[in-house]
């Protein structure tokens, strides 16, 4: 039997990109469900109930939720390309990096964006996205030569920022400051794998002029 | 070489406790170097410069980070006892459940106390735990017959919860409302390798009175 896989999801989600991204990765042929969150489908309630969110993953029937958690089931789950090392300690260290990634960097870039590029709020990101400069040195990925869960886990970093930052008239991640980043940024939206997952950029610059733009 | 294994933490941390159950699990002899908080050792910044907490665990030279990390990365770096499932599915599951102790459950309890049992913060945490009291339904631990990753992130609630309660006199997990949440902590406590990597139950007492209890 063929296996059959949804992701419920909305096309501007980065969180959902990271599922799409992962898919791809591994050459998964799967159907793209686009939920309308201001109206959730039973299905999405019924497969996460705890968090109501997407993505969700259904795999024959099964659902998994929760970004990160997706992307490891799927390195799990399939064979093909790895996106997550197989040592133990490398391992640990891209969950690591991930786990900050979703707790410090995009936490501090949402709150940089939301203030309009606001300077106390730029100095924050500016600290947490430093480390990240830090870990990409002597590096093109944060997975070496290859993308691994890190990269992936920073998709939002490396696509949707510029989108903001056009929208809005600000500069967040500026070459000077952050030449790695920048430079990563470039070569992982360039992989086709990751082109293949995102969204137009069009679309992002006008949902950040939506949401974030002054009247 | 036989593994040298420190594990940098404080005594009544439940995110370092984590790390010790992991280990008494797998039965890995470790050093344990209390840390002062207030006074962070140059080795603790060295090893977590982005954090800068416990716990850390040093593995051959090799600090580790966070403890749902930490803990994972002894299951793939130690053989023994599995803590997480070798399914797929499951090995999802158990990620996405203690993800939800730490994003969900645990704010939700850490405000409930804050707040000496405030109503509206003590329905919220009744909120949250209703998910894991459900998870729990037909199961002696979130791991099934054995304790797994679920169990491990949990440990808070299985015996900080109760001297919390103690301490400031409010009631937040009632057998009427939690009857399988009270089982399984009665159960996870009385796991030899659980308790043997549990601070003193007084100390918690007294450190909640400190920390929480009205003057």
């Amino acid at each position: 039997m063929a296996d059959e896989v949804k992701l419920y999801g909305v096309g501007g989600s980065p969180f959902v990109c990271r599922v799409k991204i992962a898919l791809n990765l591994k050459g998964i042929k799967y159907e793209f469900v686009e939920e309308d969150l201001s109206n959730k489908s039973a299905d999405l309630i019924k497969y996460n109930p705890v968090h109501k969110k997407v993505p969700v993953l259904v795999h024959n029937g099964t659902p998994i939720s929760e970004s990160l958690v997706i992307v490891e089931y799927i390195d799990d789950a399939w064979k093909g390309v790895p996106i997550l090392p197989q040592d133990a300690y490398e391992k640990a260290q891209a969950r690591f990096w991930a786990k900050v990634v979703d707790d410090k960097s995009l936490p501090a870039l949402f709150k940089a964006i939301g203030s309009h590029g606001q300077e106390q709020a730029v100095a924050e990101a500016h600290e947490q996205l430093q480390f990240l400069e830090n870990e990409l040195e002597g590096k093109k990925f944060f997975g070496g030569d290859n993308i691994n869960l890190v990269d992936i886990s920073a998709t939002f970093i490396a696509y949707w920022v510029g989108a903001a930052e056009e929208a809005l008239g600000i500069k967040l991640v500026t070459k000077d400051k952050f030449p790695k980043i920048i430079e990563w940024s470039a070569n992982y939206v360039n992989c086709q794998v990751v082109k293949d997952g995102l969204p137009p950029r069009e679309n992002l610059v006008a949902f950040f002029k939506r949401r974030f733009g002054k009247a």
